[in-house]
C-alpha cells in the first residue's frame, strides 16, 4: 500500500478522489501495489462527499507524514501550489500535479529537485488534458529527432471556432454561448488571447528539446481579432481557422508561435473539433503522427494524474528521466519563419488588384458576393518579407485616405 | 554496451539497422547505454551495405553468443521466425518484433516465456506501424476502462478506399494502380480480405482484455465487394467507407469484427487517408482519443522497432508487464451488435417502398440520378434482427424474378 494525498478539491482534485476510490483494485493491479487516499488538503470542508474524513486544513500534515508518498497538485495557480509543490518534492515524495502555469513557470527547478531527490515530478495533465501527449513523448517517440509539435491546445478557443465555423456566428455571440455553458470562464482572456495555449507549447518545446523553454519569449496571439468574414472565405477554400500552438525545429534553431491559421481540410488538425484537442508530431522516422482526445473535462484530466500517480508508484525509488534540464533554449526570431497568408483587404479587387500585385506577386483572389473587400492568399514568404509588404501597401491606401488590409491570417492549406 | 542482432535483412531489417547505425548517440541517450549491432541473420550476402561484415547465416551464432541480449525479428511468417524467436527467449534475450502473424498466432506463448526467463517480448511495430499504439495501452491509459477500441490499421485498403472516394473509380482500377506504385502485393489478399486487419484487431483485443483472442473467431469481411456506386451514396451523404477492425466491451462481452463501414464526416477517423492508419480508443475515463500516423513504411516501422529496443535496454533483467495471459477470451456473437445500415436495391424507390417499409420499418431513402436502383438507409438494429428482414426482404423479390438487394454496408453516421 501506497498512501496518496491531494492538495485542492475542486473539479480536479476531486475527480482524482473519485477514480482513487472507484477504481482501487484496476489501479492497484496496474500500480503494483494499492495506491491509497489518506488526505484531501482543502481551506473548505466537505461533509457530504467520499473524502469527508480526509480533508485537513494544514498542508504541514502532508508534508510531515513520511506515509504520504504521492502528492497531488490540483489548486492550480502558483501560490501557494509553488511552494507546496516544492516541499513535497524537498520531502522525497512524488509530486504529480495538472497544473500548466506552474510547470511552464518552475518546472525547470522542480523538475531538478525530483531527480536530486530520487522521486519524481509528473505533469501529463498539464498540456492536452485527455491526451496522453507528454508520456508519448517520453515513452513512444524515444529515439526521434523530433521537427514539429503543433497542436490544438484549448478546448474553449477550439469550441468557440468551431461554433463560428458551423453556424456564421460572430465571436462575442460564440464567447458569450461558450460562458453560458460553462466552456469558458468569465474572464476569458487566458483563453482566447492564446496565453493558456502559449504556456502548453511552451511545456511541450521544453520536452521536445530538453531544454527550458521561458513562455514569455513565445509571439502569442489570440482569436479575438477572428471574424465570421473569415469563416466565409475559409469555407470557400474548404478550410478552417485554428488557433495553433507550434514549435519547429530548422537546423537547430527553434521557431515557436501561438496564432490562428486557415488550414485546409487535408490538415490532420482540420478534423479536431469543439473542445476537443490534438496534437500532430513530425519526426525524422516515424514522419507524421497524431494525437486527439478531450482537451479538458473533470475525468479526463483526472484520469491523466491517476496514469502519472501509477507510473511513479511503479517506479519508487526511481527517478524516470523526463522533462528537461536548466540550459535555456533560445527561440529564433519568427521574421524568417516562411507562411503564405490570406489577407482580406477592403474595395474592390479589380480596382486594387495591380497594387496587391505589385507588392505581393502573384496571388489568388478571393470574392464573395455583395462583400465591401476581397481576400487574397500569397505564395509562401518569410513573415518579415510579408510584413515589410503589407505595411508598404497598407500604409498607400491609408495615404489615399482608403481602408486597407483588414485582416492577415497565416494559412497551411496544403495537407 | 549492449549488443543487438537482427534477424533478417529485408525492408524493415534494413530500415532498423540503418537507424541503429546513424542514430547511435541518440538511442544511447534514451537508452541508458549504447546499442550496438553485432550480428544481421539472413540467407543473403550484402557485401556493399553498411553491415556487410556483421552478416551471419547460421542462427546459432547469434543464440549462443551471450553478448547478444536485444534480438530483432524483422523476417516475416511464421517459420522460421516462430523457433527462432523461442529459442532467443528461452536463452535469455529480449526480442522485438514488427511480425503481427507471429504475434497474432504465438503471442501468447512468447509473452509467457519472456515473463518465465525475466526478460522482455515487444512487438509495437506489429500493429500501426508509426502509431505507438501498443506502448500507449500500457504506458498510457493504465487504469483506464477500455470499451472499444476501433482502428484504420491497413495500410493499403486504406490507400485503395480513399482513392476510390476521391476519383470514383472501380475497386479493380484502384487495386491495379496500388500495386504498380508498391503499396499493394501482387497478391493482395491479406490485405483486401481483411485478413491482415483482422491479425490487428486480434492483438489489440487481446491487450485491452489481457486474455488471448484467436483471430480465427473474428468475423472478417474485405473491401472486393466496395463498388464505386457505394461512394457516389456516400458522398451524398458526406460520409466515405474505411474498414475498420473494432473491438467493443459491452456488459463483460467482447464483440469483434472486421468489416467496411460507412462513417460520417464527424467521425474521428474520416479523415484518416491514403497509407496512413488511425485507432480510435474509448475509455471510461479520458473519453475518446484518437492516434494517427504512417501506417507502414521503412522508417515508421523500424522506428517503433527501435523504440522497442530502447525499452527492452531500459529495462535489462526486468519483465515489462504487458500483454496476455493464456486464459482464452470468448469472442461474443455479433447476432445482438447493433448497427444501422445502408442498403443498395434494384429498382425503382417509389415501387419498392411499401415492401421496404413493411420489413426494414421507416427509413431514409437516397435516390442517384439515373441509376437503376436505390438505396436506404435503416434504423439502428440487432445485426440478426437486420439479416432477418433482409432475407425475407431479398428472397421475396427474388421469387417475383427480380433482383434485390446489391449491397449491404453497415454505417456509423453520427460522430
Amino acid at each position: 500500500m501506497m498512501y496518496a494525498a491531494i492538495m485542492g478539491y475542486g473539479t480536479i482534485g476531486s475527480g482524482v478522489a473519485q477514480i482513487l476510490l472507484e477504481s482501487r483494485e484496476r489501479i492497484a493491479r496496474c500500480a503494483g501495489q494499492e495506491i491509497g487516499l489518506k488526505y484531501v488538503l482543502d481551506l473548505r470542508e466537505f461533509p457530504d462527499s467520499p473524502v469527508a474524513d480526509r480533508i485537513v486544513h494544514d498542508f504541514r500534515v502532508i508534508e510531515e507524514d513520511r506515509q504520504v508518498r504521492l502528492v497531488v497538485e490540483a489548486m492550480g495557480g502558483l501560490n501557494p501550489a509553488y511552494p507546496f509543490v516544492k516541499a513535497c518534492l524537498n520531502a522525497g515524495k512524488h509530486v504529480v500535479t495538472s497544473n500548466k502555469a506552474l510547470v511552464a513557470a518552475h518546472g525547470t527547478e522542480l523538475l531538478q529537485i525530483a531527480r536530486d531527490k530520487g522521486v519524481n515530478f509528473f505533469f501529463e495533465a498539464s498540456v492536452g488534458g485527455g491526451i496522453p501527449i507528454i508520456r508519448t513523448l517520453y515513452r513512444c517517440l524515444m529515439g526521434e529527432g523530433i521537427r514539429e509539435i503543433t497542436g490544438i491546445l484549448n478546448g474553449t478557443t477550439n469550441f468557440i471556432l468551431t461554433k463560428m465555423d458551423r453556424e456564421g456566428a460572430s465571436f462575442d455571440e460564440v464567447l458569450r454561448e461558450a460562458q453560458e455553458l460553462g466552456y469558458a470562464e468569465q474572464n476569458p482572456q487566458a483563453d482566447v488571447e492564446g496565453h493558456d495555449t502559449c504556456r502548453k507549447i511552451a511545456i511541450l518545446t521544453a520536452m521536445v528539446t530538453g531544454k527550458e523553454v521561458n513562455y514569455e519569449d513565445i509571439s502569442t496571439e489570440g482569436i479575438t481579432r477572428i471574424t465570421d468574414m473569415d469563416f466565409c472565405y475559409a469555407k470557400e477554400l474548404g478550410a478552417s481557422v485554428k488557433l495553433l500552438g507550434s514549435s519547429r525545429i530548422v537546423d537547430g534553431k527553434v521557431y515557436v508561435r501561438v496564432a490562428p491559421v486557415m488550414i485546409g481540410r487535408e490538415h490532420p488538425l482540420h478534423a479536431v473539433c469543439g473542445v476537443y484537442n490534438g496534437i500532430l508530431v513530425k519526426s525524422d522516422m516515424l514522419g507524421t503522427s497524431m494525437y486527439y482526445g478531450s482537451g479538458a473535462g473533470k475525468l479526463p484530466t483526472a484520469s491523466a494524474v491517476v496514469a502519472d500517480l501509477i507510473e511513479a508508484a511503479q517506479n519508487e525509488g526511481i527517478n524516470v528521466p523526463i522533462g528537461w534540464g536548466a540550459e535555456r533554449q533560445e527561440i529564433a526570431d519568427n521574421g524568417t519563419s516562411k507562411s503564405s497568408y490570406f489577407v482580406r483587404i477592403f474595395g474592390d479587387a479589380n480596382e486594387k488588384a495591380k497594387a496587391v500585385q505589385e507588392e505581393l506577386g502573384e496571388v489568388r483572389t478571393l470574392v464573395l458576393e455583395g462583400a465591401d473587400e476581397f481576400a487574397v492568399l500569397t505564395r509562401e514568404m518569410s513573415e518579415a518579407e510579408f510584413t515589410r509588404h503589407a505595411i508598404a501597401l497598407d500604409s498607400k491606401w491609408q495615404k489615399d485616405g482608403e481602408d486597407g488590409i483588414r485582416q492577415i491570417i497565416r494559412t497551411e492549406l496544403e495537407g
